[in-house]
């Protein structure tokens, strides 16, 4: 199919979104009772919203009100409930406030609103590799160079903030990462990202840090990024937030951005025209009777769920597959078909064992720096699915071994 | 306040969102009992969403499978329901199906995904002026030219097909037009249409065409490019639509894409990045029971009552005060204050009459060619109101003539 009208070299250059293709393969499968589908491609809760949050979402729903815009930054209320919950999971000490926030809908759309705020065309993001896919896609859409930070599996998928003081030129903007990580599921310890920091800081860069994963960990705080006096972290910090994964409602489309109201009047800009104004029914749902803040429970109770499931992953796995890093929503699984692309056996593996996952492939590219050992790799979303699942989707692997005729690596 | 870090050159160019400043002015206004403020700036549903939508969209909240994400592009009932509706609405011969259409976070978003998928930083999109500002704001966040093609009263703020084709270059990638407009309600002539449908598709660029308020032109069909023959509209037509006016649902975030298949295949891309997957709720709601099309004579009962509203405005407004267009939500009006910027004119309207409206500096800048009598002119959103308010605003607009003692055109 071709388009008699001229295209951006953009988005030219930018792949074809991956989840759509995985499901494609998955489309291929025939389940049956016995044999259902296994699905752990997209970083979808596998759990649903709490009662009270459905109550609170529907009782919205029929208010007439509710349809009605927001404001561009969201509604008052909410983006207070967040700093008050925020100052909680960031420990004594941290100071954020309504002002600080900007509602969006989606944590996507925040790293878009956040990028059109600090890089033009021409200009350079690192990111560590592999990256969320989203993150490279909307740099390549905008013109801005994406500059790989490799990490790999011996260092247990964590970046070197040595190797990221390197690649930064007069052209870089910011650093971006996702701490617990996707893909890899590695979780930045609290030292590394004061050393991001500290870098950020004394370059006078911004570090964009996606947490969307941040409340899968089960020890708090996260980090102390919101506390440290040498590093205030208004002067560099745009902290990324989504509401899909911590509250199961990934289809309301609800995430933030803090930074400094400094900063949040420029993405104000950006935020008008890519949203006008954040889904109003989540906003006025999640603030009613402050509902926020009685949800905590909700959300430690799958917190420990998914990491007795990431346990239980890793004891389930066959021998024969390696998990290199493992946390938040997700495992990064090395395959023992050595030889063999994992785009290659993420395909067989949808389609004729019903496994979907997702290749490395699809988290890097080969213009850029990769790991040594990239291609071997396999993003599996432990949080998608329940325990009984877990058991047979590493069934299934074991299968394959056999069913695949690859040699398997010594 | 100042950024430590580094900013766009993109997001320092770009004008903060003009509503904000408007009901910055509003704050200063107290209002009493006896006289309220009257807001007519956003243009905003001044009615609820019907009943049926309100009980659709409460039921949809509390099923959890709402809280899921739904395809990029999103839900196929959907796109299949508005394909028909648009079937319906442009005429017979028009044949749309769900594969041309893509659903989106608001139709502002769609207007960004459409400019990513075709102009990079340094390309030209040529908007009339006074235009839409999210439009030029989402031009220069993504260093596309603005080539502004002026407009004027005297030709009732009709965009000129001859002047527009003067003004075509290697780089220009598109041409966007809103019908009915905003700001000035214009509402282009089938004709006129047509003639800019054969210069998109004869220089091999798009037309894209925002019709947000086309539910409110009262005569069908508005125009004949989804019929017409010699120019197949998937060769050069990017069809934008909003849920918020028809449906009265600003809040719920909900727009679409009408495209070809092939280039919706690369917005995709965007779409991806921006917004993952529209809104749920509102697809969910719309789509059940075959919602969408039951409400044809809500939107129609809806459009009859603005053009009654039209009517009285005109005839109430003082005769000092000259309607230079009108149509779909806006009634583009020139203030008496000969001299005086209508920047100036609407923040004494807001903060001293507590009449809230637009200048007309908000949909154009001194960069930019502009009509003769610029910085004359206001927006008034007819639709926000009831009859009675517009009574009352045409009331204190007079009294602003003595109240201002500012000299009156003669």
């Amino acid at each position: 199919m071709s388009v008699p009208f001229k295209l951006s070299r953009g988005v030219l250059k930018t792949f074809p979104p991956p989840i759509p293709q995985a499901y494609a393969w998955a489309a291929k499968y025939v389940p049956t009772i016995e044999r259902p589908l296994l699905d752990m491609a997209q970083g979808s809760p596998g759990y649903p919203p709490s009662k009270d949050l459905l109550d609170a979402l529907s009782s919205a729903a029929s208010q007439p009100s509710t349809a009605r815009y927001s404001d561009v930054l969201g509604d008052m209320p909410l983006r207070r409930l967040l700093a008050k919950e925020m100052e909680i999971v960031y420990g004594e000490g941290t100071r954020i406030v309504a002002d600080d926030i900007a509602l969006t809908a989606g944590c996507n759309l925040a790293f878009v609103a956040t990028v059109m705020g600090l890089a033009d065309a021409g200009d350079e993001i690192i990111l560590p590799t592999p990256w969320y896919f989203n993150h490279q896609m909307t740099l390549d859409l905008l013109g801005v160079e994406t500059v790989s930070l490799p990490t790999n599996a011996a260092e247990g998928f964590i970046p070197s903030v040595e190797e990221c003081a390197k690649l930064i030129t007069p052209k870089t903007k910011a650093i971006a990462l996702v701490s617990p990580n996707n893909p890899t599921g590695a979780v930045y310890p609290s030292a590394l990202l004061a050393s991001f920091a500290e870098l950020a800081h004394s370059r006078n860069i911004a570090l964009i840090l996606d947490e969307t994963y941040r409340d899968f960990i089960l020890d708090s705080p996260p980090h102390g990024l919101f506390t440290a006096s040498s590093t205030p972290w208004r002067d560099y910090l745009v902290h990324l937030f989504s509401f899909s994964k911590s509250y199961a409602i990934p289809g309301f489309r609800l995430g933030s951005i803090a930074a400094s109201p400094a900063f949040l009047k420029h993405v104000e800009k950006s935020l008008d025209c890519l949203q006008v104004c954040p889904p109003r029914i989540p906003q006025i749902a999640l603030s009613t009777h402050d509902l926020l803040p009685a949800l905590r429970p909700f959300i430690r109770s799958n917190a420990a769920a998914i990491a007795a499931r990431h346990d239980l992953f890793r004891q389930s796995l066959p021998s024969s597959w390696i998990i290199g890093s493992q946390g938040g929503y997700y495992a990064f699984v090395r395959h023992p078909f050595g030889g063999v692309k994992s785009n290659v056996v993420c395909q067989r593996l949808a389609e004729e064992m019903g496994v979907v996952s997702l290749p490395d492939g699809f988290f890097s590219n080969s213009q850029v720096g990769e790991a040594v050992d990239a291609g071997t790799w396999i993003r599996f979303s432990v949080a998608n699915v329940d325990d009984d699942k877990i058991a047979r989707v590493c069934e299934r692997l074991k299968e394959s071994e056999t069913r695949f005729r690859w040699p398997l690596t010594p």
